[in-house]
């Protein structure tokens, strides 16, 4: 219902004010004690809330682990610790975990995977990020190609797989150290690369603070930066335009 | 032609090795002394070169600006100065220049625009880069609509005008001093919010360095950075993003 | 008109739907061409809109200037140029400006201030910072105390004014260099000090930076940082702790 | 006694000249070992000193910790560990210790809590700083209404307890990533917001300067800023506020 | 008279509790509108108070300079402009201006040099600094020696006069770019280095900030750093050991 | 072969379109699941790929070793921890591991060192870094002079090994702190020289920050800057100079 | 004369002690008022003084100018301004200035060019550094090959330069922005890459410190990084490691 | 023997070229594996060479202790760990090891401590580098005065200890978080303040820069401030001006 309908249902009756009043603030809230579970983001975003592991402590983490698997059937936490995938799965036993990524999930069975997003790392030690946007990615619905260790330092291993990054309908381009693969694929591709800053790298990279200002300051065009190691954010941008490049705009009408 | 192409060419004989050489080092560059024209972008990007007018010499522009004119039909140029348009003019009588947004261009009359890209802003000193944008995305052909001064320090604002954002294929959040505007649109939006910080502020805003950081740190999703003041780099990457939601997948066919 | 009774009103058919909609989106904002002004702003902070004239076209400038002072009968700006001024003179004969604050203003001639702030500056260098500060707090209603260049390389000159310092229900400290004026005032008094690094120094001052770190480090309690420069926020929040100190709890009937 | 006071005294031969230099050059200090206890804090700033926990050696807090339990009848400690909750135990049974909040304390326990304060976060992870910040008040005399969980991303959460914000002296906002919240409570509100940085986040959130920045920059008026992770001194500075809002200008006298 | 001579007097009715309180109070500032001068400063520090004309309108410039003047029967103002020589020069036709150091002044005729400092600098683009240093020094009564254009590029110039380095009370070094001249004097001489880093260089250099930190880093002891283009600062603390060196601890007797 | 040559190939059917297609698209790189060694860059670059072995997993580690040591007869691996070698050492008895720079290898008994490189240590903490570049160069076949704890606060220790220094064909300047050893070589040599800063210092050291800066900024000419503690960087641009100068150009016809 | 030699002639009486002793204090210094000319430099280095022009006097530069001229029958500087050429071609009328490079010289007539240095660009806006480091590099004896505008944006019109690239005994890569360029052609080359990173930019680029650290990252190998717009260091480090490819080991015996 | 004793030497064939030559070249270098001892040290700058224990590996420590206690009879080391002391202590018993300023030494017993240095703390927490450098300057010989827990939040308790601290040949101000004890105390004495910045702090005092920066910056004059937590260079450089005060120029003969 939006703020018409409620107003409309207040005039004829159909609800009270006091229900009116409830909706209009936000009634979609569920209180967790200290956390607000924020059930309306569905419907509002297109995508269902996500757990942040890192800092929650084990108590907090299982109840939000049931919480969300009840109402979504599925779920999915990043930056999980192996300790925390212990305890969660004495509660839930059929969460799976990932080392590389550090990605904790029960996952439905049977998700289709639209469209293609193609997901590249300059070396392989950016690839703990790169698994973290893939599988954010997959989780969403997202069909994705994996092609890393094409940093620039030998540019032919790049070259090699150019059609299969030209027909993304996004690319994910994750690099630390100097992070100039970002620019070298945005003169190369049609559709929107998105730049995943790693803190991989050492002395004057500060922890891929190098690598952030690299991509804001690309010479390329069309690249859009996220947070340093944001694998979550570049899967979850990946797919909004993924879903865009399959759905189009008749998808509106669903909203 | 292709790679495959170009090979299967020389082997029959349809072209030389001579030839086939100088089309697979790129013959698409057109040498203008020192600069090499990028004549290939349009193919492999889809977009046109754009001119940066900032620190080119009067000669060179007027050169560059009737090398692109004769070529498109039409010529966009960014951050010019007054001055640059009046040298402009004398050449090309039919060019047109913002001071607001700082664009000199030659625009085809019938430009059809597709699609929906909203622009908005925080404040009214953040519409000069705004312009840059809208106005960008309204050259590649997106139709765009504009948002303006609806910063965080009355709220109310932006509410105000949540379907007509909601609706846009791809948000563009243009603010400067704390940029918090970005993060309030991501957390309402399901398409992508493309963040561009301004250089408005002052004191520890370190001209737009740390709006900068506040959209890169943003805990909502969905958000795309770009560099300070980049309001083409904006307008850019939202035209890749509504052509995709508009043609869609299929329109793979055309590159 | 809160939420309820916006519904009561509906249900009762006090008011139509659409009225209630325009309501509840903010319907208090005042469209002029692309700026929005918060006209609900005095109702909701207690302050009225003030005009940040640093970046605002002449044009814009003048008109903004009417359209605040036909509603309040008096208008401040901060950060005027005396070109501003002048253009601002001619089409509101009325107004006055300090060339030290840079405040271009018409100004109710009989208006009350009430309760104490102690303005105070580290150096003559800052008073133009501390008299934006002092002239935004009496605008808003505060009576106050200006005590001038009492900085820590000659303590005794502080000490010397200790009374009055103590007296004030809220000190504003403004300082650049080293910044340790507020410090120093913040481990003598009862009440909040709030603190404005200037830029004023030189080398390593980095524009204010260096102060705005040493205040934000301050080994005293009840220090309150604004930004660089920002003689204003201090005079509001100066204010809005003056008017609890005057008005007290029973001032929220007035909400 | 002041320094006219003084003088009187030695004037009529009441005090010697030796107490009289004594007195004036600040008797009030306690001498132990190393360190200086500041007893007359409490009558100069009309808070008694507490013990930042941190760093100190075991033996020297044990004795801390006794002299002001001691004198005050109550004791507050903050960034306390485990160890030293248990090591100050031994010593002094009736402590108590909080592992979110990291505050060790004895309180009495008739304490009159005044006027109110509203503590919120923006999201789960920012409640340990919160809490620092919600007891420091309560400790020293204010009532406190805890509103957790209420950031940007998720804008309706914060919108369904805008009354209770609204309704208290002195708001403190406690975020950390891009540390948004502060800048739209600041546009909400009528008194001050208190903004605290975390270091909640990762990547460019550089420890929390990010928010820090975000904070000072904040385009919204009324927002006080402190240092990062400073829960301490936002509940020192919120009681401030909150006691001139319930006291006012009478209470004046007491000084 | 310090306090417990105050203290006497006002037992045996010298003096009144008034003006004993003055007194206390450091009566000794003059008030000059909103300046307060430091007339104290001499008795105090040993140094009479000095203009920093910087940021100092016309007028203040003019009476500041007739005070100190009236008062010192010389007068030393650093960072003036040409503008403000002329000015102060209508005033007070005797002044003399040096456009290198940017120093204007009336010094007594017959002063005595005590001891002996030696300047020293990288290259000839930091003797404008040195200057400052230099005349500071000798202003406040040190025989100075200046040894420029010294910078370890060629390293073998230094070399050249480590015998009147070696035998100086104390080094100034003035240095921009990378500043590595302090670690090579620190490693060679006996005495304390003053390190002076300028704002001499471009790119990384950051106006200094580089210098800065290099010498704060120096491998070398006996290194006291000052600001960035400091020559003021590094003139008075070289003339502060300059006179302990020849005035040795039998000085203390005139304090 | 060349583009060239496999076109000729192509024209008189010497090889296949396909395999022409796939020549050109870089068919040098193996892939090894998710890393592509690059093969090519022997003969790309005249040096072949090393090992950085920080962050990789142990069973990546000793395969890639493996794949090295099976086509290159040797093996270099650096920032390899004690774990790492014990890890290696079971699949390959033979490799050997300095604690000192970290290093891993097996290097063919009889290889040739060809011209002098010195490599230079400011103090006794930079040598672990200053070894990686030794061995770096030593490993491919330069020869190298080490001349360790020479820094710039006992500059006599540096001129009494200044022949040695001179007479190499480059000069690698390893130094934390303030990083001022690399100006006083460039000072006094006719070759390049590498600097290499190391995060070797505290405080204002941040890491090596300051002594990169003070390299990037120094007033000598001539100075080669790599990043932070990066050894085997300054080893490989040493030996590529040192090549030069022992091969000179017509050493170009073995390329 | 080394060393030895000068004390072999002291010993037989070839010289007095007084002449050894300044021989050996370094008395090729030519003192010029404030400056020491370095006129050993060119014995001790390879490599004649040149002229930074920016911040000298007029009348400073004109006597420096004509020093070096009559000293080595040519002279060269850097960042004149037009100004300064225009005073200089008062006193030597057959300098000669380009405004691009800002380079102001005499050069000999008939000068040999060794070698071969490839200078590229990424943009048109770093042709100005370029050509000082080109121009440079010329002036002392290297032959230059100029390749411009070859940015990663567009990467095919640097793999049409391949070839020339490779060849060159030593590249410089120039670029601003995000600097990309630098670690492309690393990657690609056998002999060393200078990278100069250029303040071309805007926002992020902070005057080129963002391409600075690119560079300093650089996951290629054999990239030396020089200060920000410094094509002079570039040209002579070029110039260091071109002399040494031509001359080889057995130019050593003209040291 | 300087310069010119030598060259007489030669010449009357006193020593042998070969001898003078190595004297000319700092013979009093011993070398110790890859360290270089600077036993001249001592006789250059009137200090002997002190061990920083941090890095050292425990072997070397052993061996650069025993040789130092040769020497000199005493040694002294600092930042040394407990392991580090126990290692030392098995070969030197009689080493002392104080866990609070980790200093390990040998002392000789009946040194004489001349002038007066006062070593003052802003907190307790500062206590630690305070220790190195009051520690430093007795072992050195000088006379020191502890004024420890006198920061500004409690400025009366500095006043208290006035008197000591202005009787001071030299004040060391050790502070953390903002560092303003430095300009406070600068404001109020005669002799130099050497400023320590602390690491103690959390948040935005970024491991001590913030309190650098603020003593940079300070306003007062005579401040030499020294790198973050460098208690050893304080206790240093104070030692040096305390000697100048004690024997003035005529211990200029002893050098």
């Amino acid at each position: 219902m939006d703020t018409r309908e409620i107003l409309e249902q207040v005039k004829k009756g159909g609800i009270s004010v006091e229900k009116a009043e409830k909706l209009l603030r936000g009634a979609s809230v569920e209180e967790m004690g200290y956390a607000k579970l924020d059930m309306d983001r569905d419907a509002r975003t297109g995508f269902p809330e996500v757990i942040y592991c890192q800092r929650k402590t084990d108590e907090f983490l299982v109840s939000i682990f049931r919480k969300m698997l009840e109402r979504y059937g599925e779920v999915f936490g990043t930056r999980a610790s192996d300790h925390q995938y212990q305890i969660v799965r004495e509660a839930i036993p059929e969460v799976v975990y990932d080392p590389v990524s550090h990605i904790i999930k029960v996952e439905k069975a049977d998700k289709e995977r639209i469209g293609r997003i193609a997901v590249c790392t300059a070396g392989t030690a950016d690839i703990s990020v790169a698994e973290e946007a893939a599988q954010t990615a997959e989780f969403f619905g997202s069909a994705v190609e994996r092609i890393y260790d094409i940093g620039v330092s030998g540019i032919h291993r790049l070259f090699a797989h150019m059609e299969e990054i030209r027909s993304a309908n996004c690319v994910v381009a994750v690099a630390g150290m100097e992070g100039a693969l970002a620019s070298v694929l945005g003169g190369l591709v049609r559709n929107p690369v998105i730049a995943v800053p790693t803190s991989v790298g050492y002395g004057a990279s500060m922890n891929g603070l190098s690598a952030l200002l690299t991509m804001i300051n690309s010479c390329a065009n069309g690249i859009a930066v996220v947070n340093i190691d944001n694998g979550y954010g570049a899967g979850y941008l990946a797919t909004q335009i993924n879903r865009l490049a399959v759905r189009g705009i008749v998808a509106e009408d669903d909203r």
